[in-house]
């Protein structure tokens, strides 16, 4: 392939690196507690396998009725029942309940104990219940054989507590070991830093990008294995690919991708795998890449190729897999700036969220300064963000764009 | 106090919790390596110790030269410049530069190789460069001083990039101890269930509070201390709880926060504890408790006693805790139906987004069915919530509300 020579749209690079992500996650899981499973990417859909409540109960404190004996009762009106024991009443019995307890036979209703006078065998209740007051219904919560979590949902805090309420102790969630390689003889792990000085004295950059990226990574609900920075040298290169091939299912490469002298990672990609894609019509993060990989026993490995530049990386990151496994809720905003896009090419624009506020508040977004693909401060400060088509040469002020939450 | 006979006000029981934390975590953190700070909350302004880039360098792989010297050049009418090397430039001569490197003295911009021919000891030059092109100015990312993170903020993967990048390698983050109790006979930990008629058989119901809790807490970036589940014991309660505080900055409790026979454990608080408030006119969430408890040694330690009620103490979670350490994002978004809330109580309501589509697509909010406390199904599935003011009856289809993203 004729290297960053013919670059793609953003849309035929999705649908690329998308299927062969379709094809690899097929068989790609784990099953896990899900005491241990926040964040993580369910991968099975999961359907009540019974009511909840599985009994009517009580929702509050107090005494389980018939709610017809007590029409009409009120604090001047008060009314008289027996109070009973077991787990059935009659007309004009009661029988003292606990918030969570089953609802004896023939009551249908729980009236709350601080409209209540127990004396020896008797209550007298200042209340008119109505049929069903303050009892959880069975099914009430969930219903029976309702879907609770999808395949690809992310499990939150909450779909923790339904899963183990309804007994549910283990499940299947993304399992993709993910290997980081960086690149960069001009690049420095922050362990091997003395000081400042010396990234101006010997002209270095911190490496920002694998830790980065490993952040980003387990945002995603996957954990990455991180190999050690690579210097400019192709045989370097080869080998930590190779071993790192072996031992993943993805692998991502940051720096060394455009096709200078130096960028000897995308040489020796495009020499050992079969390269998909390089270079896409986006800004940030033209000079992506995107490579399968075959093994000896046949297994197909997908390798994503990012910018060094950090901001282009985590473009490149967020279209090509961070929306494929943990896509970002959108909405649809009004802009309070005129954006100039340029025909021909998608662009990614970082967006904070501002109050117009004429005579009532209404949310709108503003762009963020729209700088080079170096700065970093900007998206570590954006709300959100848009995608301007390539058909697209801007937007005016008040228009209404879509913007996804970051 | 007399137990929840005087609810007070969301205002009111927010400004009493926040105080109390505002002087507990003054001197609450632990410095930790930026590589393990994700999602952490920082403890700390952070300003930028230097310019980044630290020095001029090239933003592409080319020729660093001197713009003047290429005005009028293009692919019809090519310049020649005098290729040299070092690391200084005269008029009419050029550097060959890669990606990151410093711009040699004497050179104000880049031209990007794809524009040059390199033959022997000169350059053809098909492009009109201008000063500065292709070069990251010194500051260009970040100027020296510049806050990049403040006190309190979540610690986010491009946080870590820029830290790293400035050469940060340890950062003082939020350190809270935090013990989590839950309480109740009806409750049976997943580790202890058997089958799912076990739970119909028995009448019990899955501790998913303190799992839920956990993850809650682990979401805002601080991690949580579980204790064994504890009966309805009074003894019991307070042992566990004497012990908690002990090894504890914060506990949070759930269950048995009522008032009824068998919530033991507001009394045990009740009894140790100085109880700073008990019911608040929310709903859900109305028997929130908040307790001060002063050690032997005159530390204080703060309890937030939550309902037993998944969905309650989700929301008194977040009221509470959640919304103090890591507030929510909002926007204001119109309604999409009439909603009806009480006066005089605070209703905390869970909404989806949606589109509306008459010309233009718009966003706005819908409210997900509204049920009991114990629905745990429609918070799982929230896009954001709103909190309806006690003053507030209501808002009509079209009103524009604020809204808080989850």
């Amino acid at each position: 392939m004729e290297l960053l020579k013919n670059l793609i749209s953003y849309h035929d690079a999705k649908n690329i690196v998308f299927n062969n992500l379709d094809k690899l996650i097929n068989s790609k899981y784990k099953t896990i507690s899900v005491l241990n499973s926040l964040n993580k990417i369910s991968f099975e859909d999961i359907k009540a396998p019974t009511d909840l409540p599985m009994f009517n109960k009580s929702a509050m404190d107090g005494y389980a009725i018939i709610a017809e004996d007590t029409f009409g009762a009120s604090e001047n009106n008060p009314i008289i029942l027996n109070l009973v024991e077991g787990d059935e009443i009659s007309s004009e019995e009661c029988i003292k309940v606990c918030t969570g307890m089953p609802i004896p036979k023939g009551a249908n209703a729980v009236v709350m104990k601080e409209y209540c006078n127990e004396e020896d065998n008797f209550l007298e209740v200042r209340w008119s219940s109505y049929p069903n007051e303050n009892i959880s219904r069975i099914g009430e919560d969930i219903k029976k054989g309702e879907t609770i979590l999808k395949k690809g949902e992310t499990i939150n805090p909450y779909h923790i507590a339904l899963l183990l309420s309804l007994g549910i102790k283990d499940i299947k969630v993304m399992d993709l070991k993910i290997g980081l390689i960086s690149t960069g003889d001009e690049l420095i792990d922050i362990e091997d830093l003395k000081d400042i000085q010396q990234l101006k004295n010997q002209h270095k950059i911190v490496n920002s990008n694998t830790p980065m990226l490993s952040a980003l990574i387990n945002e995603t609900g996957l954990t990455p294995n991180i190999y050690k920075l690579v210097k400019d040298n192709e045989e370097e290169i080869k080998n930590i690919l190779l071993n790192a091939l072996n031992e993943n299912d993805i692998i991502f490469t940051t720096g060394g991708t455009s096709v200078g002298d130096r960028d000897y990672t995308i040489k020796v990609i495009n020499d050992l795998c079969s390269m998909e894609l390089h270079g896409v019509q986006i800004r940030p993060g033209k000079p992506f890449g995107f490579a399968k990989y075959k093994t000896n026993e046949g297994e197909e490995k997908l390798i994503f190729i990012l910018s060094g530049y950090p901001v282009a990386g985590a473009v490149q990151f967020e279209l090509f897999f961070r929306n494929y496994f943990k896509p970002r809720k959108y909405l649809y905003l009004p802009l309070n700036r005129n954006i100039a896009s340029t025909l021909g090419r998608t662009d990614i624009l970082r967006l904070k969220f501002v109050e117009t506020n004429n005579n009532n508040k209404k949310s709108a977004v503003e762009p963020l300064k729209i700088t080079g693909s170096g700065v970093l401060s900007s998206i570590a400060k954006a709300d959100c963000y848009t995608i301007i088509g390539e058909n697209i040469e801007g937007y005016e002020k008040g228009e209404v764009i879509k913007v996804y939450i970051l």
